[in-house]
């Protein structure tokens, strides 16, 4: 029997089995994932970039140790991690920047760094089109020019795959079970002490919750705690036990349009934003995010779509060309004509398990030896080591973990009771 | 078309249709509800008790004011809502009381008020049998003595349904439609300016919440606000348009048992804890609760069970025979053995709409003209007038409430951003 069971083999099951390993060196984990491999759900659809830019502190907190730990990885470990700090830049119009300015004051005094771009620097640099009103597209669509443009720059690009690679390359070589390719059905909640009654458990004794049911049939129970790292999925199982997220499954869709042609590769290969030659991830007026591929030439294109975008779990969602022709493109060949005719080459859907306040949520409710880690609303993998430390340090019963830049971070702040309650408003 | 639609006609909706109408006189309001009447759902389902013993201060800042209006109504209006002040008596063991303690002390600062109970008092005047360790029953179920008895006074039962009347009653006056009897199939989401092209609303218009679709396809809009006052039922819809409560309904159940011999007589009608000469509001160790119900010479028991009780959302949940037979009565007849024969004449269930920290949610999403009031934690209706007025206030644009005490009340400290939040710790 294993001291610890962790379902989800995504980058936060992962990170938190690691940390978990590292802390509590003597013990045996087992991880679960119904994919074939690590890596294979939500984490594999990301967006695959990172940024310290957040409103909330804790959220800045999460990113800002992972992004160290992750560099750390790959400049002195020399484990490549295909991170470029290519930045982030929030190009807004003047409605969007007035309600941006309030979160970019906060994360200011967090100690984020930003600058500010100019217009001409911008047209210059970047080929984008800054003054678009007066044509008939930004009637229609309502959109407005470009008012004011913010750099981030301790922010970039990174490969999951390649952190999904690390830590499951350090957990093969420890204590640790993998078990690929079946789902659980369900989780096991007994009595701390049995009776043996049929009808057990009842309300009056100490319920646990002590293992999962494969779906094969296979029980398989822990000795010390379940970790439920489930992502989008987590509350088709906690929910039939009783327990909640209160994190909700969102459809999330990227496009990859190929730079072949001239124009489109001055796009990707800017000068004038970074030591990569490369485009910063670039957020534009409406949501629209241009994300920069110069590994293979392209350009992932995606929008966040809020109201209208049904709360649902799909098991294979798929991108919808619709979605890129009507929503996205109108939006994005305005400010960037270059991409007027193009069409996505590729694309893929995943989803965000997004928490109510779009902080990640972790806690361990009613005692149940359960802990349950989701609510990365999107930036999970920029988050993931912190992520998994927290969850990790939860598990042992810890009050307080030590992130990777020694940030002591108490563990009831992701809770529910002791939750440091500050909506993110860069949710992306 | 009405200016506001409230879909709900339990008590948040009818309390907030009548707050809009004091607020906004001229206005004209569309109460939809898929019930042939008035509070038919889970308001019809409740505990019916009220009380100011809570922990987190906006709970008990909504239950004060909220009760304070019910007892003017009954006091100075002549309105009988069947309020008697009997109390609310918390018997724990040892282990209750340490964690207890914890919400008692905070409540006490919040200006809580209450009193202490002595064993030999209890046992005399309410015939309670506090010393049960050592018996083989009290072994199994892992039962302790009762250690400290704690009683609220601002507490008792009331009858919601009289509540329902009240408003029901002064919105018939007034410029208010409802429409019983069809539920409703989905919002109508919309952009402010449609193009009337195929496909619309895309992301980057501005969308709305314009009205919803009745099940026999009536479609209804408003020219100012769309209330979701849906309670259990709210995320069936709202999912649907990409919105959440953040609540989650779980099964509660009800279990009527006559007082129908002396012994439970001189419980039901127990002398020295009130001035109306009935048994307070009992809970038990392990959560077993008795709701005296003298009007009709019952006791109702109840349990709010946690882990293991699915969250589920039905539309006519029904309470299970086994529940009492197994997992209340065990708790009941060790303390109360003169309810050991006893078998409930009548029951019934409903849900309770439980937030994540057990305040409710109030919240209007993204602009979209639809206000979100859910999450009454299974103390709807002692908070019911307050919920009401912030959720009006909301509509109508305000940043404060003003509840019936005069407390001026944020109208954000129950929504996603600006929360205040307290996990509630006494949820029965």
């Amino acid at each position: 029997m294993p001291d610890y069971i962790v379902i989800g083999s995504g980058i936060v099951g992962l990170s938190t089995a690691y940390h978990i390993s590292e802390q509590d060196k003597d013990s045996s984990i087992l991880i679960i994932d119904k994919y074939d491999g690590p890596g294979a759900g939500d984490t594999s659809k990301s967006a695959a970039a990172f940024r310290t830019a957040f409103t909330s502190k804790l959220n800045i907190l999460l990113s800002s140790s992972s992004i160290e730990f992750y560099s750390h990885l790959q400049k002195n470990e020399k484990f490549d991690l295909g991170m470029r700090h290519v930045g982030y830049l929030f190009s807004l119009d003047k409605n969007n920047y007035s309600v941006f300015k309030k979160g970019l004051e906060y994360a200011e005094k967090l100690g984020v760094e930003f600058s500010e771009i100019e217009n001409d620097y911008l047209q210059n640099n970047l080929g984008i089109k800054t003054d678009i009103e007066g044509s008939e597209e930004a009637d229609i669509i309502g959109a407005h020019n470009i008012y004011k443009s913010i750099l981030f720059k301790n922010a970039g690009i990174l490969d999951p795959e390649k952190i999904i690679d690390y830590y499951y390359g350090k957990l093969k070589d420890r204590n640790v079970e993998f078990s690929y390719g079946i789902g659980i059905k369900e989780f096991i909640i007994e009595p701390e002490k049995p009776l043996g009654i049929e009808g057990e458990p009842f309300a009056w004794e100490e319920i646990k919750v002590k293992g999962v049911r494969l779906n094969d049939g296979t029980i398989v129970r822990a000795n010390k705690k379940i970790i439920s790292a489930l992502g989008a999925w987590s509350n088709l199982y906690l929910n039939k036990i009783g327990l909640d997220s209160y994190s909700r499954p969102k459809k999330r869709q990227i496009f990859s349009i190929k730079a072949d042609n001239n124009e489109l590769k001055r796009i990707l290969y800017s000068k004038g934003f970074n030591d990569e030659n490369t485009m910063p991830f670039v957020i534009l007026p409406k949501g629209v995010y241009i994300r920069p591929n110069p590994s293979e030439n392209t350009f992932w294109i995606g929008l966040s779509d809020e109201l209208g975008r049904k709360i649902e779990l799909e098991d294979n969602p798929v991108a919808e060309e619709n979605f890129y022709l009507y929503s996205i493109l109108p939006v994005l060949s305005l400010y960037f004509d270059q991409f007027k005719e193009k069409n996505p080459y590729a694309s893929w859907a995943g989803h965000y398990d997004i928490s109510f306040d779009g902080q990640p949520i972790i806690y361990e409710p009613y005692e149940s030896n359960l802990i349950i880690s989701a609510g990365t609303s999107g930036s999970g993998i920029m988050k993931g080591d912190s992520i998994g430390r927290i969850t990790a340090s939860l598990a042992l019963n810890k009050e307080y973990a030590n992130l990777f830049d020694n940030t002591e971070f108490n563990v009831s702040w992701l809770g529910l009771e002791g939750r440091l309650v500050e909506k993110e408003l860069l949710i992306i």
